[in-house]
Order: C-alpha cells, then sequence, then structure tokens
C-alpha cells in the first residue's frame, strides 16, 4: 500500500497553507541547536547560529538529512539570530559575521537543499534580548523586521514565529511577519499553564490567529505529552472564540514528566546531562499518533530530534500520507530489519509488539527517574547568585529579573 | 596553560608507533554505524557501510566532525565491509556496488578528511560470516586480505583488526594485516569473562601481540567500566607473558551494568531502546581520565559514540597534551558556557562540581534501571523461533546455531 | 525541653474536643487490618475485624503499642464491622461471632488498653455494603445505629465516621451518630478530586459539618502529600462557608504519588506488594510537621503506620507538646541511638542530616518508581471479568457496576 | 492435598535432629530487633534484648504470631544477651536488668509459647564485644558459658550460634555449647567472599562442622539470593571434605543487592531507611523453593522478616510438608483471599500469575535503585570521623578500628 521513496512529489510546487487545505500531513524538521551542539558547531549557553556561516556544511548536511527523514519543511538556521541576540552573544561571533551574514546564509543553505526533495523553506525568528530587557514595541518589531527583510530578499516560502513565552512579544513577531503577506506560523514554547505571564494557551491561540498566524502551536520547552494537552487547550480556546487555524506541534525529544512551568530549562540536567531523558522512535511514533489523531497537520519536533526521530513521525503516518520518506530505505518498519541479524534472539525482536512494549531501562541503577526542576525559591544556584547580588532577599531578586523578564 | 585550536601538530607526519613511543596519548574515534544509523544512511541488523559509495558526503561529514573533536585516527568506514558479508547482506546493496567499491571509497575518503587536521588514517577489518560459519583458515584468510588488498592500494597509515568475538579469528586476521608491513592494532569485542570459547582477556592479549599486533584492547560491547575491566586483564596478562605493547579501548557510549557474556547486543533494548543508557559527556570525562590511569593511550570510542563524546576524551586529556580540540571553541570546559545563558540559575550550574556530582533523572518513571539479558534458555524470543525451526528441543537448537558460531 | 515519659497527663479526664479547645495536639492510632493482617490475624479482601473476638490478645498488643508510641486515640478495631459487612464475608466468620459480639469485644479491649495511659476511647464506623447495593437511606442508617448501640452500652469517648468515599453516606453516618449526643469527627478516603460523584472535598466537609461533625478530614486511600492537599481543601471550603470544624488526617503509609481518583487500591501492588512503597519514620515526621503547619491537630495514620510510625509523629511535635511518648524510651530522636553503633560509619548517621537528606533504594533495579493504576478501560482484569458476564461492552459493565456503587 | 490447620503434630515431641533424619523441613522464626524497634520495645543501635523482661507481653506475642506463621523452632530472645554486650550498652538497661535475667526471661517466654504449637525451643548466643576488642579465647568462652548456664538451667531444645562475622569466634561458641550435649547449629552472618578475614565459606562450614555443629549456614546481613549463594560455598565445602551437616539459612528481608563485604549495614539506608527494600511474601515464596531446591531444611529468616513472611515459606512448602500453618486461616494462597474484594479489577488480581510476575514499584521516583555502600575510604562520615580523632591518616584510622577487629 506504500509507494516507495519519497522523492519530490506533484505537491511541491504548492505552499504551505494549500497543502494543508489539501488535507496534507506537513512534517517539520528536528533540533538544529542541539544536533549541531553534539557535532561541535554551537555553543551550548549562548545557542546562536554562527555556524551558518563558519561551516555551511555542517548545517548543510543536517538539513539535507532531516529531508531525507521525511521533512517537507526546511527551517532557516536562524534560531536566536536577532541581531540584538548575537550581539548580546558577541563575544563568541568573529567580528565580519553579522546578523545579517548569518541570516542570509542560512537561507541560502536550506533553499540549497530543499530542492534536493520535496520540502519548502520556511524563515524562523525567536524571542529577543530587547524584549526581555523591556524594549518598547517599537524597538523590538524593529528587530524583527531586520531579519525579515533577509527572509523576503531571499524569497523563503512562509515564515515562522517560534519559541515565545511572553505572548506579547509572540503577536508582535507575527505583526512584523505579517507585512510580508506570506503564511505565517506560530509556536509559543509555553505549557498547559499557559505563558509567563499566566495567559493560557487557549487565549494565547486565538491572539496570534487574530494577528494574522494562519497555523499556530507550541514548539520546544516541554515532551511530547504535556505538548499535546497545551495544544489541545489552544484548539478548545479556538473553538470557542470560534477562530480557524491549522494545528502545529514540535515537542522535545526528551521526557520531561518532572517539568515546572518554564519547561526542561529548569530541570537540573538541562542541557549537558539530558541523554537518559532522550526519546526514543517509538515513543514518536506513538507522538505523530496522537498529534495526528488530535487534529494536528503540522508535525515536527524541536530540541532533542534528529533524523530518525523525524523519520519515525513519517514512518506512522506512512498510511495516511501514502508514501515512506527516503531515509526508510535504510530503516524496517518497527523493527524489521532485524530480521537479517546475526543472533536468533535478536532477529527475535524484528516485530511490532516487541518495541511497542518495551520499557527501556537506563542502565543507571544509582540516578533516580524524576528529578525536581531548579528556579526561584529552590535552587541551590539562585542562592549562591544573591551573595554576589546587593539583592539582600530572595524576593528583591526575584523582582530584579522579573524586570528583565526571563 | 592550554594551547588554543587543536589545528595541525607537527606530529602529523609521525606514524602512529611513533606517537606512541613518544608518549603521545591518541584519540580514537567513535561509532559509524550508530550514528549513520540515526543520521538515515545505515541499516540496522545488516549494519553494513555501503554509504560510503551511495552518500559519500554523510560520511565525510561525520569524518570531520570526529576530526574536529580530536581524533587523531580516522578508521576507514569499513566495518563489516568483507566480501562475505556484503554478499550475506546482498538484496540491501545495489547490485553495482561491491566490496571492492566500498572500502576504495571508505578509504578515499577518510584520506581526504584526514588532510584537514592532524590525524591518521586506520583500515579496519572485523569479524566475518566466513568464519562464524565455520570455513577453514585459508578461506577466511582470504577474505581479510581482499580488504587490506585495498587498503595497501590506497596506503593508509595503519591497521586495525576490531570487534572480534572469537580470539581463533582475531589472530587470523592480524596475522594477515601483518602481511602489510604496517602496524596493527587488534581490539576485541569481549569483557572480562573472555572470548566466545572463554579464552580469558590476558591470553586473548598475548595471542594477539604474538600473532604481531603492536596495539591491544578492546572495543563495543560493553560499557567504559567493562572494558576497562577487560583491558586491565589484558594488561596484566602481557605482564605476566613479558609482552609489551600500547593498549587500547573504544567502549560503547551506553552504560551497561546488566549485560551477560555476549554484551549489549543481548539487553532487551538493542538496538532502538537504548537511548536512556547514552553516556553523558561527563561519564566520558571519567572514562578518559580512569583509562589513562590505567596506562591506555590509545583511547577512543565505539558504538553510540557521537561527537561530543570524542571532544570530551580530548578535553579531559587537554592538560596532558597540551591542547583543546578544534570543536572546543564551541564548549566551554564543565559547561562554562552556560555562563552566558539567560536564567540565573542554570548560569549556576556553569561549574565541574555540579556536573560531576550529578546523578541525571530518566524522565521514565515506569521503567526500570536494569535489564535481564536475552539468550538461549531465557528469551521468549528463541523459544518462539524454535516453534518455527526443526528443532524440538532448545537443546537441539542451541547446537544448531554453536555449528554457526554467533 | 523535653519532658521524660508520657504517660498519664492530667489531660486524660479531658474529652476530644475539650483537648482540641484547649489547643492540644491529638495524635490518632495507626493501621488495624493492615498490621495484623502482617501478624496473621486479618484476612485481606474481606478485611474484617472478627479477630477482636478470635485472638484479643493480639489485637490488645496492638493497641498497646500505638498507646506507647503517642497515640491519644484507641480506635475500637470495628473497621468494616458493621453487621451487613460482616454477613457479607461470612463464610470466613465462624458460626457465632455475630457483629454485636465483635463490636462488643472491640470496645472491651480499647477501653482495657485506654486505661494504661493517656487515651481516649472512640468508636468506628465505616462505609457499608447496604450504602454501595444501592438500599436506601433508612435502612443504611440502620446499620450504623447497631453499632451505636454497642458503643452507647460500652460508653466510648466520642465516635468516628471514617473511610466513606460517598459524601451522602457519610452524611448519613454523621446523622446517625450525633443521636448520641457524643462528639464525632469525620472522614472520607477521598482525594483532591473529590468524593466518588464528584462532590469536591470543600463541599464534603461543609456537608459533614452541617450534619454535626466536629472534627474533618480524610483517612486511607492516598498518601500524605495527597492527603494533606485535600485536608486543604476542605479548609479552604469551611472558611469560605464560615463554618469552623478541627482537622483531622490519616493518611497511609505507602508512598502513592501514581493513584488515580480511587486511590491505592487500584494500583497494581495493591495489597501484597506495597512494601517498597512503605514510608520510613522521617517520612513521618515531615508529614506531621506540613500537617501542623496546615492547621490539622488531630494527626493520624492509617493502613500501613505501624507504631513506630505514629511515634515518629510524636517525636517531631514534641516541642510542641512539651513531652515525648514512652515507646521513645527505645529511640533516640533522628537516630541519635546510632552513637552507640559498633562501627564508626553506622555512628556518623547519628544526625538529623543524614536522614533528612537520605534518598533510600529501593534495591529492585528491575523494577519501575511508578506504576499506572488499574481501574476501568485500562485492566486487563476488567477485561477478564467482562467475558464472564453478559455485559458485551465495556460501558455496559461500567454501568452494570456502577448501580452498585463501588 | 493439604491438611487444614497446622496444629500440634506428632512430631513435637521429637528433637530437631530427629525431625530432620526423618526428612521434615523445618521452620525457623524471624527477626526479633527489628520486629520489636518497628513496634517500640527494641532500640537501634544497641540492639539488646531487654525487652524479655521489661515488657514480656510484647515478646511473647511476638513469637505466638510466629508460631502461628508456621515456625518450628522459637529461638529465645537474646540477641546480643551476654554479659559484656548489656554491659557496654549499660545507660540503656535498667540497673537490675542483668545478663542473667533477661537470659531466664527469655527462655520462659519461649518455652511458654512453644507449648502452644508443634515448635522447639533454641537457646540463642552470638558474637561478643569480648572478641571484637581482642579478648582471649578461654575470655570469650566464659561469656558463652554463663548464656549456656541459662539455657541448660532452663533446659531448651537445641543450641543456636547465629551472626558471627568471624570463624574463628563462631568456632569457640560452637565448642562451648557443645559441652551441653544437646544438638548445636551454626549461623555465620557471611557472604559469598567468606568471614572478615577473608576465610571462604566453604572452609568456614569445614571448621563449623569439626567443632561439632550438626546444622550450618548463614543469617542475616545479606538478601536471600546471596545467603543462597554462600551456603551454596558451604555446601560444596562439606562435600570436598566428605562431612555432613544439614543446611540452614535465616536471611535479611531486605533487597540487597548493593552490599559490599560487610552486608546491609554499611548501606547508607541501614537501618532507618530500608523500607522499600522490604520483600514481599511472593519474594519469600520463591526465596523458600529454591533454599529447598537447595537441600537446605532449615529455612528460616532474620531481621526483616516479619509473621507474615515466614508463613510465606510454610505456605510455599505446604505441599511436601502437608499442612499449612495455622495463620493460613487468614490467608489465601496467592492472594485469592481478594476474590472476595468489592472492586472487580482487584479481584482479578486473585491469582498466582499476577502475583509472581509483579514488579512492584516503589513509588519513590526521586529515589535510586541501588546505593553505594559506606565502609573505609568512601565514607564522609568515617572521614569526619578521622578529624575527631588523632589518627591523621585514613589508614591510620583503619589500623587504629582493625585492632578492635568490627
Amino acid at each position: 500500500i506504500l509507494f516507495p521513496g519519497g522523492k519530490k512529489q506533484d505537491s511541491c510546487t504548492l505552499g504551505i497553507l494549500e497543502r494543508l487545505d489539501a488535507g496534507e500531513i506537513v512534517i517539520g524538521d528536528g533540533g538544529f541547536v542541539f544536533a549541531l551542539e553534539k557535532r561541535g558547531y554551537v555553543k551550548a549557553g549562548p545557542w546562536t547560529p554562527e555556524a551558518a556561516v563558519e561551516h555551511p556544511e555542517a548545517v548543510r548536511q543536517l538539513h539535507r538529512e532531516f529531508l531525507r527523514a521525511g521533512s517537507n519543511v526546511l527551517q532557516t538556521f536562524t534560531f536566536y539570530a536577532s541581531e540584538d541576540k548575537l550581539e548580546n552573544r558577541g563575544n563568541y561571533v568573529a567580528e565580519k559575521i553579522t546578523g545579517q551574514k548569518v541570516n542570509e546564509a542560512a537561507c541560502d543553505i536550506a533553499k540549497e537543499v530543499a530542492k534536493e526533495g520535496d520540502a519548502l523553506v520556511a524563515g524562523g525568528v525567536s524571542q529577543t534580548p530587547s524584549y526581555l530587557s523591556c524594549k518598547d514595541k517599537a524597538e523590538v518589531k524593529a528587530v524583527f523586521r531586520k531579519q525579515l527583510e533577509v527572509f523576503m530578499k531571499k524569497d523563503v516560502d512562509f515564515l515562522i514565529a517560534e519559541y515565545f513565552e511572553h505572548i506579547e512579544e509572540a503577536v508582535w513577531a507575527v505583526e512584523v511577519l505579517k507585512e510580508s503577506g506570506k503564511p505565517v506560523a506560530a509556536t509559543m514554547c509555553i505549557g498547559p499553564e499557559g505563558d509567563m505571564h499566566g495567559v493560557p494557551p487557549g487565549q494565547c491561540a486565538v491572539q496570534l490567529v487574530k494577528a494574522g498566524a494562519s497555523i499556530v502551536g507550541v514548539n520546544c520547552h516541554f515532551d511530547a505529552d504535556t505538548c499535546l494537552k497545551t495544544v489541545k487547550l489552544m484548539k478548545e480556546g479556538l473553538e470557542a472564540a470560534k477562530l480557524k487555524a491549522y494545528l502545529m506541534s514540535q515537542p522535545l525529544a526528551f521526557h520531561t514528566p518532572d517539568c515546572g512551568k518554564q519547561g526542561f530549562i529548569d530541570l537540573p540536567e538541562f542541557p549537558f546531562g539530558l541523554e537518559p531523558r532522550i526519546v526514543t522512535r517509538w515513543d514518536v511514533q506513538k507522538y505523530a499518533r496522537q498529534a495526528y489523531d488530535l487534529g494536528i497537520r503540522y508535525i515536527g519536533g524541536c530540541c532533542g530530534f534528529e533524523p530518525y526521530h523525524i523519520r519515525a513521525i513519517a514512518e506512522e503516518l506512512a498510511p495516511e500520507r501514502g508514501f515512506l520518506p527516503e531515509a526508510s530505505e535504510k530503516h524496517g518498519s518497527w523493527g524489521s530489519s532485524l530480521s537479517m541479524h546475526t543472533k536468533p534472539w535478536v532477529r527475535a525482536r524484528a516485530r511490532k509488539e516487541y518495541w511497542e512494549n518495551l520499557k527501556p531501562a537506563s542502565g543507571r541503577p544509582y540516578c533516580p527517574s524524576l528529578s525536581k526542576p531548579d528556579g526561584w525559591g529552590v535552587t541551590k544556584g539562585a542562592r549562591e547568585l544573591m551573595q554576589q547580588k546587593e539583592a539582600t532577599t530572595e524576593q528583591q531578586l526575584k523582582e530584579l529579573f522579573q524586570k528583565q523578564k526571563f
């Protein structure tokens, strides 16, 4: 019933909304900063994408892998590529690598690879230090507009405003991106409790759609289970407001049942001890199915999603989509390639029931299964920090930092 | 005290033994079949390296990442590239991709990338289906000799016989490789209990050195803790026999305290549910230090080792080696880059004590920490298989398969 | 600051409300059916208290141990001792052991032991099969009245209606008990989600107080953390309704963070595999402190609470109460008795910080930390049951059983 | 096939060796100091049995419960009741409670309860402070002889030398006890690595039998799995030496796979955080079956064993023994009593397969499954201690303490 290969479909001349209107399932890509950090091209902490200029071959290869895995959208590697963020992290960026260069290089690479398969290119913006340090609306919008100019010059297919913790800033971003006339998708990195000021997901979705987003949802900060809960609330919010939009989810590839409101960043394991939380391909297949059943039609991943995770989405939804991704030539569905293994008891694992029911061991008997998240009031780190600042009470410190909106 | 960058050293014209003789620490590379499986270019089960021909850019990029991470040796991507193995898995290999082409392409790619930094190229052979199906010494040696011809033609720097479960076959491989006159390293995929016929590690090491290996050790199948125990036994065996050789270790990047004699293949999680067992960079730093303290001077990784794991070896041993690898420009030692993070409690993680003492949670409260390994007599899979074969007792089946030596 | 011993205080002539009015902290007792099941006198499943007649010495000894541990209230061992329950479980009760005999024997034993220390005797009733099988108000009240007659004849100090899942039945019980003119305490075995018909804890508390209860709270079914959340909701409900009552909590001595709405009964481990969930004395001290801080003044335990757990409540609150319980002569506060241990590293554990921070290992590396609760729709058991009944759909079966209100 | 009840058998006039000679399975009792500590009558640290004098009713009740559960032997509650130990812990013992009084009271209580069923009384001695502080053979023997005098006066049925870490002292104890002419059993609290001076279990067994013991084995310090390994080594040692003796095992009721050589005392959870390690009744049934299969015919328990654990031994071996213990009237085999439960999904647990395969969750997701044992060189406690002593190096401290043989 499945067509071999996933090469160039007729749909490739169709835009994102035409595809969704036609009932297609659009598969997003995975997490660039995390994958490239492990490959040696991105620095954790700043998380900035200057590698687009410094090591284009590494960025190109990752795009290609996601494309082979089934991605229909290649997001330009422009996360945290706003001018203010790059300046902020200036000491990490060689002198002549301007924001403009990074954004242009990222567009060029994505467009080049997109031609190799059936994918659209989306220009992406994300939350800014300007907003967090309380710059006004005009200033923040100016930052987004600068990136948008590059996206327009390079003529990307559509635009994504992603990774916003504050609905106010997300709305500003959408408003700027809509100036282009291109379709806009918007995702927030929030959980079911809502944005950092407590605006619930349903209201966030409504505001984003009213600002002009055609596709809304969540990305990053939480695992698939949590993200789907949040998207469900968004869906219900839109229905209540009688608004229409496509739904989108790009969760973490880490199990984070123990997260607090700000997500995985507050977990003690972030970002260098998250390995035991990495999801399997089977976890991803379950996510893809649940996302589909919830009505989400733009299904991708965020930090931690490697190409094989994206392939798992494409394989799970192959019956609905009618074809497998190219990379499935190197993957048997549900472990079937193990039927070629040397040892008979490994061959016996070449079946769906085995992998579906496996409860994988961590091999770490001295470690717990859950962590208590850090954050104000709980973390030793925060207390230590207090000693270095003038703030004499935790409350004062909290206020000090809240002004800066992290 | 550390020199910035890890670019071209004077040593690059030196061979593997000259380096080791000079007291250098040689850093190996990581696991190609596992990394490329996740990137979409290798099929689990057969685990064959035809990607060297089909997708050279993907193989090249992975070599480059290991080089940037600090590898001094680029192993040709010729694991399971013996003619008999490739034939065996024939249906997965496009018609015209002969063993010769795979081996040649793998050499070309490795040599091309090696020029970008300070690395030697090692041609690698591994255990063969011919031996496992009881072909005689001459036949098995002929298989190795065919790969060696390519390595000689392409003039690799030295040779590695790796991933042998049977010392007899390993010795044959070393004997063939020594015909070249080039230095030979030999590693077995065994644990402290010894090879599949019960030859203890110490005796294995003695036989390998007597056969001509200058460097001996272990790779694959077990985690670092277990591998170091095995190498220690090898070291003691060599000392007792008054033989000299350099020691080498390339363990898994998975925690496997629950393995049986045949290693991680028998764990229920192999190969598609191993994620919670993946080691952190801090686990690797601990391994590198312990390996060094044990006297091992060729320190690398095997399945599961990604570029950032190799970088962790190079960073841990930077004081001894006097320099950091190139990829460290994108990595602060012991998480120091987090001092640039937005949130103060994450900035508080920018220190060695934090990561050294962290017991990372799995985020999987419904999963155990250890698994019982599969294998004869225990596995449901094996029992099911019996029903499909003529063998009516488990014993008969065991014998049936033992003839084939898996 | 603490007075040695906990013998007969002047307060012993005071009733329960006089004590609470005077600001005393009243300590309840622990779990009789679970403790006596382990000692060999109660059968799991029926959980009926015929041992009061069959083996009075065993019941007497357990009362005595709780008294020594600090209990101020000895509850008559009359759990599930309503006539309808005992009949229901008839095959387990020797012919001549009538409900009247069980209730009378239980009163006699409790009163006898109470004289040995500073404790009141409370007659207890709990939910009935009559209610669950939909008998009407008059019938159900008649069942409670029969037990009350015994309590009046034996002149217990006050009355407790405990272990109710349905607020309606709890109210009926309180109404009957209030006919006696004695003080009535009432606890429900519900969590923060409320009773089995979804009546929230705050409303349950209000109804209980309006029916005549002077003390309200929760017992059984959930761990301390969950119980305190529920009592907090009850407290808020009472405050909103401007009603006054004392608060009471008697949680499980098992960690049950993974419970569903019906509590620990639905956990796969109930009742014969709960051992790894048993709380330590330090967990209990934490609970006692939190209960006190929440304003609860009747603090005890339910299933799983052994005498040493009750002692931990008394020790934690000794500063507030001004004295230690008798059994503390055999217990050093916070492990201080370990200073007498033979091995120096065990002596080093004789301090509060050690036990307060210990994260105790389970010694069970093949077991998970959490379970998925059974219940409708999830349990294999339920599905099997369906096959034995005429009900052809799960929905039908659910309805079939809901009529019987379990 | 099973006879109801376990009352008085004809065998009750038979001695321990006659029973064993006749092929009977003898069931021991459980752990007194731990059970009575939880009930409030024994102090952890000193672990001395003065409760026999102070609270005879509590000791009597525990004996009775073990008897009901199926014990054929009631050990006098004389653990650590040697005069030197009681003096050593003097401040805990009221002035007039001499060793003689404790030993006499313990004998009286055991003999009184033994008459209620089919049980023998065994007088027990255990390791002494005199030996640990390097007193000579004559002095140590004098300590044992003093207890033996009481046992002779009270005419116990046989004698047990238990809980010895040093074979030398155990042999001295056996020699003294043999002076009585009564049968002697001897158990050591060692693991497969042997006694504290490294004498292997096989040699320990040989020495004990040569000294006069008719029954040898292990008790305490390790879980059932480990104890059975040790007894197996003892069995092999005796066979090799062509000696005959009955085998005996009384393990902990705690899972301790992570123990070091000195057993559970070195685990960080000892003794106040062991709850999550407590074995279930099903674990005990498995142990009983394995012990029986190994040829052990005196099967009991030590610390942590409660009456229901002993009942589990008796129930598992009921087919071999031909009858159930008295307490089984309150216990359905393999959970069958749950068929009376209110909720259908709990009724579905009334079967062997359910409990046999259950992997019980700990309910503690923030805790690990294994711990690293304390001990010299690892423990913070030891280091702190060093600071209080003159010893300036750990080595010095180790020697200092080794002289005292703990």
